[in-house]
């Protein structure tokens, strides 16, 4: 399944920057939202430059994101603040962020990034996305490229696969492309505002997981034998969520985003050595969402790497949903 | 996936009595033993003659199984008694075994039938397939038809798809067939003992099931994408699950049963809507398993549709498995 490629992150940073200049200017800023994919993104085409499988499709969480401000510095070193904080270069997160500067910036440049991130640390919500598709913007506009958003949404992909959908508000779908390049694997808005639309984070544990998910996702690649109809899974899904969507009929949306999930958990299980990100209180949790629903409840409910719930349901519901899990953080992707 | 067939049961069982006299003696008696899949039966290419789509593994649980008496009596109805109960004939139970007498008995023939079975009726265990191995073995007796254990294992599985492999001892191996009589479609011993072999059934809940294992079966088929993987999957589990029964390698045969397992409950998992047989004591003891394997004890899992686990290992580490999973209903299939 996988494309045999040559080529590198810096050589595709060449082909979007197009030979524009590297000249920075005082100070670059950027913010983007976190999102919850409803379809998923798992299992990649290739490693090096993040191109996935499958297309997928996400909601992004209104005013939960990332926010960065770049200024360049004279010194020997990057500085990089999270929340306040200096954090230190040797650390996985803070490499990661050099490493992705260094894609774009001129050789000796050094620079100050100021990333401020809205998500709770215990929301069990990958910080990832929004905090690549920040940094992007706050490059683009440090430098005054002016990139359209899809080469953004690439940009963006190269630090996190899914941080290319964390362009835009809203939905968002990131077709997967054919090229080895990935020039066409690039995330783009779906049209439509839907306010009474809203998914809420139900954590069931802030534990370390025992498997990462990068680590997760080539192992199901690698071992799954029912991933290898994973693609014909997300294609039906996809479909029935843009059309979902588009005639905002949350029964439609929630079934397939929760049937999605729930495939992507069955390719990990079925992985060698199986990967059960559920907990006992997952399982709980989904019987409940279960019962509420055979109930009359119009509550769904997806899952991502890890065995914490995001509820799906409409404004109308709130009361009630939230009466039953006490201690949702809402998010109103569309605003209150 | 379907093979398209009209072949009734009633034409099977024609075939495989081939011109036999259907005279009864006065008696007929026949005894088999349940048995656990460790590589699963999942999904029929026929349901109305219960033809699989792939192959299956088992072990018989050597004293656990039915015995069945059969006696002509001059009466309107037939009379059932298990486990000396009478059974209401309007009884789903009572009404398979009916059907399923009537496909061989001359008309008019009614017949007392006393079943017994040694399962523990909470044991979580499935009672059709013993029972009905049983029934076709008193059947066999009653009419003196004499016929080659390939032939009972095809009409057992007339009965109940699983009860073709309790004509054995041991393990067998259900070979799916290719025809549409599902005349190669039958169970084989595998050669050898293995008296170090144990199986404990560890129960969960004994709840009645959300939904029943042929519904799941049938909705998994219909509806679950990632199943049209299992065929492959079954394919290399039973070749490795063979192999490591040859070299008795309880690590070999126990990890790829366990993963099998899993396997199967993906793809429930996956259907649409989703079957989770899992309880969170389900999940808890996985997880317990799990811990004690990376511990160092070699104890494995399966588990069938339904949320109990049984535990695979070795006489040697019986002492060690037990005292953690109090309660366990342990079984050698080859004798103490």
């Amino acid at each position: 399944m996988k494309s045999e490629t040559n080529i590198s992150k810096r050589q595709v940073a060449g082909l979007l920057l197009d030979g524009r200049a590297r000249d920075p200017g005082t100070r670059g800023q950027g913010r983007a939202p976190a999102n919850i994919a409803l379809c998923k993104y798992w299992g990649k085409r290739d490693e090096a430059i993040n191109l996935p499988l499958t297309p997928s499709l996400s909601v992004a969480l209104g005013e939960l994101g990332a926010e960065t401000v770049l200024e360049p510095i004279d010194a020997a070193d990057d500085i990089f603040i999270l929340n306040g904080e200096e954090v230190d270069l040797r650390s996985e997160a803070a490499r990661r962020v050099v490493e992705y500067l260094d894609l774009f910036r001129p050789a000796g440049l050094r620079l100050r990034v100021d990333s401020r991130s809205s998500i709770p640390v215990a929301a069990g919500l990958a910080s990832s996305a929004s905090g690549f598709a920040a940094l992007a913007l706050a490059l683009d506009d440090l430098f005054g490229w002016r990139l359209a958003r899809r080469d953004l949404s690439i940009m963006a992909r190269l630090g996190s696969g899914s941080a290319c959908r964390s362009l835009y508000s809203g939905f968002a779908e990131w077709l997967a492309g054919e090229r080895t390049d990935g020039m066409d694997s690039y995330a783009v808005p779906l049209a439509g505002e839907w306010p009474a639309f809203r998914i809420a984070l139900l954590m069931i544990s802030t534990a370390p997981k025992p498997v990462g998910s990068r680590e997760a996702m080539r192992r199901t690649v690698a071992s799954s034998e029912l991933y290898r109809s994973w693609p014909a899974r997300v294609a039906g899904d996809i479909a029935e969520i843009r059309a979902g969507i588009a005639a905002r009929d949350l029964e439609r949306v929630g079934r397939t985003a929760e049937g999605n999930a729930l495939a992507m958990h069955a390719t990990m299980i079925d992985s060698r050595p199986s990967i059960l990100y559920w907990k006992p209180e997952s399982v709980a949790a989904m019987e409940q969402v279960w019962k509420l629903r055979a109930a009359g409840l119009k509550v769904f409910f997806t899952m991502d790497a890890g065995p914490n719930l995001k509820l799906i349901y409409e404004q109308g519901d709130s009361a009630e949903v939230e009466r039953n899990f006490p201690g949702l953080r809402v998010v109103a992707p569309f605003g209150l």
